[in-house]
C-alpha cells in the first residue's frame, strides 16, 4: 500500500509539472451550460491591451472543450473592441460536435460588452495523413543567439508580452526599432515561451500575432496596428523547441493592411499559416 | 405630361437594366425578423454541388442588409456539408451594427440542416483612404483572347458554373485539363461574369472560389477538393472589366491544403485576397 502510494505520487509529479505562465493565463472554468469564465492575465499585453492572439487563445479553449477534440484546425476571430486585463466570459455555440471536423462559434465578453466573435473548426491532428507537397521554405536567418532579443534599443521599448513570449528578431529586420525602417513590410524571427513551455497547437494561435507588425518597417507614423480579423490555419502539432516565424504585408492601402504569417517548427515543418486584416495606424 | 412620362420611362430603362444572372441568383427576401429566404440557383455548381463562393455570396447578402453598409471587408465561412440547388434560409446575428466597421454572424440552412456558418465585417469602401504600399504584382499572363476558355478539352469537362463565371486560364497552367499537371500548385486566369455584369465587392467573394483548384496541377488523384473554410479580404471596389486571378497552394500535407488567392482589377489594383483550407481529395 505504501509502495502504491509512492508510485502514484511519482506519477503525479511527472504528469503535473509546475503550471506554466501560458497554461495559467489561458485557464477557463465552466460557469453554467455554454458559458465559461476566464481572466485575461497581466503581462500578455502591448501598452496595456492584451495581445489579440492571446485573447483568441483564451476564447478558443471553451470551444475546444465543447468539441472534445484537441487541435484547432482553422480559427477566425473578429475583434470588436480592445480588451483589458481582468475577468471575461466566453459563450460557446456548438455548431457541429461530431465527426472528424467539428465546428463551434464563440463570443468573448468583458464587463457586459462583446469584444471578440470567433469561429473555429477543430480536429485531432494526430490522425492527419496524406501526400506531402510544399512550395514554401522556412525563413533564412541566423541562429537565435545571433538574432536580436526584445530589449530596450534606442527609443524602442519592447511590450510586456515579450516577457512571456520570447522573440529574437532577424538582424536584417530590426530597423523599425532603431528609427531606421527597412522599407519592406517583413519581419522574421524566432519565437518560444520564455519559461520553456513547449509549443502546442493552441499556442500557435497566440504566436501568430506575437511578433511586431511588419508594417513597422515602412516609413509610416503610429505605433498601434489594431487587428480587425485574424485567421490561423494550424497544419501540424509543432515539434519542441524554437519556432521560426515570418510576417509580411502585401498591400497597405485605403487604411487597411494584410499581415501574412508562417510558423515553422524545429523539424522544418510549416505548422501554421496566418493572415490578419488590420488598420493602418494613421487611419485608425 | 406626355414628355414627363417618356422621360421617366427612359430613366427607368437606364437605371433598371435587365436583371443579370448573378443578381437573380443571389436574391434574398426577408422571411421574418432575422431570417431570410433565398434559392441556390441551378447552374452555379461543380458536378451538381453549388460552388462554395456562390453559396457564401448568397449567405452574405442578408448580413450586409442587416449591417446597412455596402462592402464586405473580411468574410469567413466554415462549410459544414455540401449544399444542393434549391431553397435555403439564412439566419442573421447582428453583432455590431454601428460605426465604421460593422460585424454580423450568419448561418445558412437547407432542409433543416445547417450547411454554412459565416462571420463578416463590412464597411463602406468609398470612404477608405490611407497611404499606399504594395509588394505584390499582378500575375503576368497573355491577354484574355490568348488564354484558354473553359471548354471540353481531352477528358476535361468544365463545370456548369463556367457558363456563368467566364474564365480564361493562363496557357502555362492548363496542364491539369490535358492530363499533364504542371507539377506546381498554381493556376492563374482571367475572370468575369459571362453576361457582362460588372464586378462588385460581393462578386469578389464568389470569384475567390471560382477557378479550378491549383492542387489539380499536382500529380494527385481525385477531382473534388472540398473547402472547409474560406476567408476573403475585400480591399477595394473593382474597376469594370476582366479581373486577373491567381491561386496557389503552399502546403499540401496531412490531408489538408491551403489555397491562397489574389484578385486584381483592370486598373492593376489588388482588390481581394483570399485563403481557404480544403481537404485533399484522397483523404476526403
Amino acid at each position: 500500500m505504501l509502495r502504491r502510494t509512492i508510485a502514484y505520487r511519482l506519477e503525479l509529479s511527472v504528469s503535473s509539472p509546475a503550471r506554466t505562465a501560458y497554461d495559467a493565463a489561458v485557464e477557463v472554468t465552466r460557469a453554467a451550460g455554454h458559458v465559461w469564465n476566464a481572466t485575461l492575465a497581466q503581462g500578455w499585453d502591448v501598452a496595456g491591451v492584451p495581445n489579440g492572439g492571446y485573447v483568441l487563445a483564451v476564447a478558443l479553449r471553451p470551444l475546444l472543450a465543447a468539441l472534445d477534440v484537441p487541435d484547432p484546425l482553422t480559427v477566425t476571430a473578429h475583434y470588436l473592441a480592445p480588451a483589458a486585463p481582468g475577468a471575461v466570459q466566453v459563450h460557446v455555440d456548438p455548431v457541429k460536435v461530431e465527426g472528424r471536423h467539428r465546428t463551434a462559434a464563440g463570443a468573448l465578453h468583458q464587463d457586459g460588452r462583446e469584444l471578440l466573435r470567433l469561429l473555429a473548426t477543430a480536429t485531432d491532428l494526430a490522425r492527419a495523413s496524406g501526400p506531402r507537397w510544399v512550395s514554401a521554405q522556412p525563413p533564412a536567418m541566423p541562429p537565435p543567439e545571433e538574432c536580436v532579443p526584445a530589449a530596450p534599443v534606442g527609443e524602442f521599448r519592447p511590450p510586456p508580452i515579450t516577457q512571456r513570449v520570447e522573440i529574437r528578431i532577424h538582424p536584417a529586420h530590426v530597423g523599425f526599432a532603431l528609427g531606421q525602417p527597412t522599407g519592406t513590410a517583413e519581419i522574421a524571427g524566432w519565437v518560444r515561451f520564455a519559461d520553456g513551455r513547449e509549443p502546442d497547437t493552441t499556442a500557435l494561435v497566440l504566436f501568430a500575432d506575437a511578433l511586431p507588425p511588419p508594417l513597422f518597417n515602412l516609413e509610416l507614423p503610429g505605433e498601434w496596428v489594431p487587428t480587425l480579423e485574424l485567421t490561423v490555419h494550424v497544419r501540424a502539432r509543432p515539434a519542441p523547441g524554437w519556432l521560426r516565424a515570418v510576417f509580411r504585408s502585401r498591400v497597405v492601402e485605403g487604411g487597411y493592411l494584410d499581415e501574412d504569417g508562417e510558423l515553422w517548427d524545429s523539424s522544418d515543418r510549416l505548422v501554421a499559416l496566418s493572415r490578419q486584416l488590420a488598420l493602418v495606424p494613421c487611419a485608425a
